[in-house]
């Protein structure tokens, strides 16, 4: 079955708006159906690019969802499009009008001519009425293409899309493979390391499908499998899951919605243990990422943001001696700062992060880039130095990374 | 100048991400070129679709933006389609393959055989190397079509359309007016009021198109002049600004790429004064954003990130009496958590969040969205209460726009 999608509309043309039903239909299918969206198109409010794109999808699909452009204004031409292209007349909906006279009298407002065109539909399409709104969704068959028009107000386009279009394409599918996707997400490996470890492992696992993305600095590992039935196909995608993550250990962090951030938490979550900060480089970054995830508070004491040597002694204790001497980014200073910010809390771990992001400062030894993260746990504590080329958001960025990680393998690695 | 672009991936058409990179490429084209794309296509990592929207596109387009594909793995497929399509074949670049081996080097990873094909190119292609990435900017010239391809990492293709693309599609404008933009940043007054406020400049000035941006909490005035020379353009826009800013008086607190905490920061530079933070629900955050700016050091002496009760005992001196009689998430705690923090490092300015992020908690007076935030500094100490509407990222990031907005108010108005 193949499905695509036509968005309609100049503002998503213009940097204004981005589509964001789309992600919401394409989940949903893959979702109750296993099936994805094959290709997604957007054009603006231009008759002869909407009739261009109607035509080059009817001639290659079975099922085609048009959002857009079916509003009450002189720019809205989906409909008048449809018939065009389909070479039929636009007619009244009787069905569809007395819906949109009971929702304006419901509301006491008066019905103008232009809304009337929201009644409006290419002969012989089939019309699903709109709780939401007072466009009806309109269902064209053209040779052996089915075309879904439904409106983009988001609402609308969800209830619709959800209670109708997917529930119809679904149907439709007996007898179709059925597809399931599950992410890996990945820390410390290359995407082109990733990808070398799967290889081996795709002649074993005949149903699945790898594939890899990049968000740096984390890799995700697509497995999408395909079989006769939905049982089957979660039955080869576990398989293949317990294959790649014996191969990736600690390497994988989770799956599907998790962030580092949260597998983190939950590491501590199971010891019930809680977790304090010391930031300098990254400035709160790390909390922030935490703190993003709900029921952060059931693990996470506080932290303190040691920006200025001065700061770093009042919460973290640390000597200034050591500073000058040892210099703010090192490795004693960033298992000075968890060591004592864990002593004045009290709480069972601590975590720090202190280095040069740039774009001035840095050292003969230890340029623009080099961080280091500790973590002192019960009975452990560990340091590692990074360097991170790059600008400031980005060492910012990678330094809060290492550190939630570095934390996430030593909690893994202690005796709970 | 017909434009289209193509965006390849299978993650762009399974709900799991959504093109972003589109965006911001149209805004950019929009604002420095006047141009807006007329088609945006999505297809998935499948050799038939991209090869077919590569040809389709080179039979009706002057210029195609395609990105992603570019990468490493046996799923990237973008080379050779662009290749297969024109009918030539892959060639190594040896700019490419330095510049894959320089930067493999630098971070002390091996070259895998599958990293050599980021090289690849379609035989008579320009390349336009990369500094954010391996995979290089490819430039096909088909007929009288030219195809850029980019990676689709978000960094990368921010680096290379901004610097490349839309400066080599403005410079085939030649001839046109110039156009020159300037963005002004606005708080506290709705799209609808700013757009009020801006209607009575556009009759004195005829060269300006006001134009409106909403970035929630932010909105942002796009000022663009249009004249014959750079130099008109530029004087005409000078003379819109400086009517809009004393229309928007202290509602605008800054220009183009000013932050709200750059701006923050700047006020308290100039007064040679030093910042310390108390943050609750916002975990880090309004110390992350504020130490985004480079430089920050000049200003921020650190914070503290008082996410439990015993932390707000600990760092900032807050009675748990308080927290018990008025609650963490009141006028007094605010204040309480400002002076608190103030006092113990010594520092002029203090600046303090607590609220209910959700998606638990909140009280019967206080719900979810219920955000305090003070500032107490030298001779001055004020707190707002705000209600922000809405799940936990965005009453955290509405939390952390009103407290620096607090903060800027206040230093601007003290006397200095």
């Amino acid at each position: 079955v193949r499905i695509e999608t036509i968005c309609t509309g100049d503002e998503l043309l213009t940097g204004l708006t981005s589509d964001t039903n789309s992600r919401t239909f394409q989940a949903l299918l893959l979702d109750l159906t296993g099936l994805t969206v094959r290709r997604s198109v957007v054009v603006g409010d231009v008759r002869e690019d909407i009739i261009e794109a109607l035509d080059a999808a009817a001639a290659r699909c079975d099922a085609v969802l048009v959002s857009g452009g079916l509003g009450p204004t002189s720019d809205d031409l989906t409909a008048a499009c449809a018939a065009d292209a389909a070479g039929v007349e636009l007619v009244e909906s009787p069905e569809a009008l007395a819906h949109l006279r009971a929702r304006f009298a419901a509301r006491g407002l008066a019905v103008t001519p232009n809304n009337l065109r929201q009644a409006l539909v290419p002969r012989g399409a089939e019309v699903v009425l709109n709780p939401e709104g007072s466009a009806p969704l309109i269902i064209q068959q053209r040779g052996g293409c089915t075309f879904f028009f439904v409106p983009g107000v988001p609402r609308e386009y969800h209830h619709l899309t959800q209670h109708h279009v997917v529930p119809r394409l679904a149907a439709r599918l007996h007898g179709a493979p059925v597809r399931v996707l599950k992410l890996l997400k990945v820390v410390g490996l290359p995407e082109s390391h990733l990808d070398a470890r799967m290889t081996p492992l795709a002649s074993k696992h005949p149903r699945l499908t790898f594939g890899y993305r990049t968000h740096p600095p984390e890799n995700h590992l697509k497995l999408l499998a395909e079989a006769p039935t939905r049982a089957e196909a979660l039955a080869a995608l576990a398989a293949a899951e317990l294959d790649a993550r014996a191969v990736l250990g600690s390497h994988c962090f989770g799956a599907d919605e998790e962030s580092l951030a949260g597998a983190a938490l939950q590491c501590l979550r199971q010891r019930q243990e809680r977790l304090v900060l010391a930031e300098s480089c990254t400035g709160g970054l790390v909390g922030a990422l935490l703190t993003e995830v709900p029921g952060a508070s059931e693990v996470l004491f506080g932290g303190v943001i040691t920006y200025l040597d001065a700061a770093k002694l009042l919460w973290a204790e640390v000597p200034l001696e050591l500073v000058s001497s040892a210099g703010a980014v090192s490795r004693a200073c960033a298992l000075a700062m968890a060591a004592g910010v864990r002593e004045a809390s009290g709480v069972a771990w601590s975590l720090s992060v202190t280095g040069f992001a740039g774009p001035d400062g840095g050292t003969a030894d230890e340029p623009v880039g080099a961080v280091y993260v500790a973590v002192v746990g019960p009975g452990v504590q560990v340091v590692e130095r990074h360097f991170f080329p790059g600008d400031r958001e980005r060492v910012r960025r990678f330094a809060a990374h290492a550190a939630l990680d570095l934390l996430r393998r030593t909690a893994q690695a202690q005796p709970g």
